[in-house]
């Protein structure tokens, strides 16, 4: 089943309850996130901030009926290395659990790679977890190579 | 020989040289940058849009004769998850060919953790390319896990 009748559209205020629920659905993201309602107002706080940055786009993949399948943030951000280019970084890259394996990743990620380079970049990166041996695999069929190591310190 | 007295400080428009020509010094970024006389626009381009940006800081550490020995850039970037938690990212970090092993890169990289956390980051993330053992070697030395794989395309 194709993805093409979803659309990938800035992500709302009211998006952001959904958007948790599928950060949250997520073996490592369920030790890290709050899902009770009301949903914690540090989220709505974060939104926020997120929104009014210019080099910040979270975004979410929207069904035809109108439902949040999928989210993805892609962060742009200016550089003096290769020739002062911009470099893009995605992050949080989520599906919703009854709506994988349809596109819906793909479509994003392709909109994102899309979009940084379009804003100028040379060079569009993220972080994989390594025990995410299938999210490497489907990177690696977009185009992505695994040339480095992600390197995290967590406070 | 320890680098204490070296001093981190904003990048200013005329560290953009000394900046670009450590970028330059390297295996990888000698494919990537030209430090031909004078030097290319886009990098002052590239310096006034990024110093622009309040999530952006490039350093340098300067030496007590003045001299700019070193350079990092840290972004910290807004989103949902771990509760709303912004994040750090390190790149571009480097240090002048002949004051390498003095401490230089450690004192940098401190630095933008302390930054980072005091800003309000749960996370720190930098990529490192698969094949600089060392530099992997160096952050784990500093608090940092091969948690992650850092996938890229380049255009």
């Amino acid at each position: 089943m194709q993805a093409t009748s979803n659309i990938i559209r800035p992500a709302r205020h009211d998006d952001v309850g959904k958007i948790v629920a599928m950060l949250a659905d997520d073996p490592l993201g369920r030790e890290r996130e709050r899902t009770d309602e009301p949903l914690p107002e540090c989220y709505f706080q974060a939104f926020a901030k997120l929104d009014a940055d210019p080099n910040i786009k979270l975004v979410v993949a929207q069904d035809g009926r109108g439902d949040v399948v999928g989210c993805l943030q892609l962060c742009i951000m200016p550089g003096l290395s290769s020739l002062g280019a911009s470099r893009g970084l995605i992050e949080d890259v989520r599906v919703a659990a009854d709506r994988r394996s349809r596109g819906i990743g793909e479509q994003m990620v392709r909109w994102a790679v899309e979009e940084a380079h379009a804003r100028g970049c040379k060079l569009v990166e993220l972080l994989t977890h390594h025990t995410r041996l299938d999210a490497q695999r489907f990177y690696e069929r977009l185009g992505f190579s695994r040339s480095h190591v992600g390197m995290t310190i967590r406070f």
